[in-house]
């Protein structure tokens, strides 16, 4: 303390709650609400919490821990759809649209998930309801379990891509502009595809390319197509 | 100038090279070859050319537009693989994993490629490559443009993620021990799977999703299978 501050009574001072590993992530998942994913540091929560970054070690290892931290404990609170009767590919695909959702829904989050790697009961909850999905599809246990990481990955990248233009303010015309700046003879397929190259709306596409997914690992011998029956 | 600086004359010191677009993006990619993309500022481009940063605003609007820019010259760069007469389904494969072998043999260009969008010559080649053969194989326009957007954002993830894993240091096996403590009746399928979860190597895996991804494309009425016969 700085020999010029004037001596404070403990008790006329809020009371620090103490740290903990929850304590933490907490904090930094409201540093990243309110900053955005690339404002997070070690230093930068420690000051949320009123402390130095160094306290943080005894709970954390570095920020990359935290990083992995914070992202089970954000997809610890979405919700999963109620899907009891659907159909595989119906409930797969409520399934991994929540998760969309729940990844655009706080800022910072897509980028998170698409840097840290979480699994801790709230990620692994959603890897287990995809696996019973899958393989109650009829696919094997390594098709089931790669598809379920396939299809995470495919709407963390469609998340992370959306949050990066919304933060960069890259304007789809100015894209298009630039498309349409090149020389139709060396570029013709682009060119004549302008059109269907920036259509649809992101969730549109988003839903699309999950379904793309769905088809393709659908396609392997024993899986059910997934029209009409229930699990 | 500082007044205590000494003065030197014009001519004994090397010349700079005047300032261009090319100059700021080629400074730029060695700056991220060398420091990685986090270390990646107007600032730091600029002092590698030996100037301020407000010089560089004359070529390039803003650090996201640069980060456009750099992606589009590195894949400028790239190899397309040379696939006349191969059938659509093998030249597509052989064209994707050059990408990612492309996105993987430059620090900083996966997570570089996650983050920007390239609309240049560049990277258009690639799309007109891969549109091409969708286009050839029978899928109608909107397909063939939305597919070829689904693949490349698959392998520019999975590159990403890759190089996410590398720089945080996050070992395979800390993950597994991570799973292997979920208790097994709340998660019985994700620790029943854990082998098939971890298995395969990242090269494998990568084709593996890509694969079933063009299974999926593939899966719409009017698409030739793409076995056997040649563009």
């Amino acid at each position: 303390m700085n020999e010029r501050t004037p001596p404070t009574s403990r008790r006329s001072r809020p009371a620090k709650p103490p740290l903990s590993r929850e304590v933490i992530v907490a904090a930094a998942l409201d540093l990243m609400a309110r900053d955005g994913f690339s404002g997070l540091s070690l230093r930068r929560v420690a000051a949320e919490l009123d402390t130095g970054a160094a306290s943080l070690y005894v709970y954390v290892a570095n920020l990359g821990h935290l990083h992995r931290l914070m992202l089970d404990a954000a997809l610890g609170e979405m919700q999963l759809p109620e899907d009891g009767s659907a159909p595989w590919r119906e409930a797969a695909m409520s399934l991994l649209l929540a998760y969309l959702q729940a990844l655009h829904g706080r800022r910072g989050l897509a980028r998170l998930a698409m840097t840290a790697l979480a699994a801790g009961p709230g990620a692994m909850r959603i890897w287990e309801r995809l696996l019973h999905l899958l393989r109650g599809a009829g696919m094997d246990g390594r098709r089931a379990a790669w598809g379920v990481d396939l299809l995470l990955l495919q709407a963390t990248a469609i998340a992370a891509e959306q949050a990066g233009r919304d933060a960069g303010g890259l304007r789809p015309e100015s894209i298009r502009e630039e498309v349409e700046a090149l020389p139709e003879e060396r570029y013709p397929l682009v060119r004549a595809h302008a059109d269907d190259l920036f259509s649809g709306g992101g969730l549109q596409r988003a839903a699309w390319a999950l379904e793309v997914i769905l088809d393709g690992l659908a396609a392997a011998p024993g899986v059910r197509p997934g029209l009409g029956e229930t699990l």
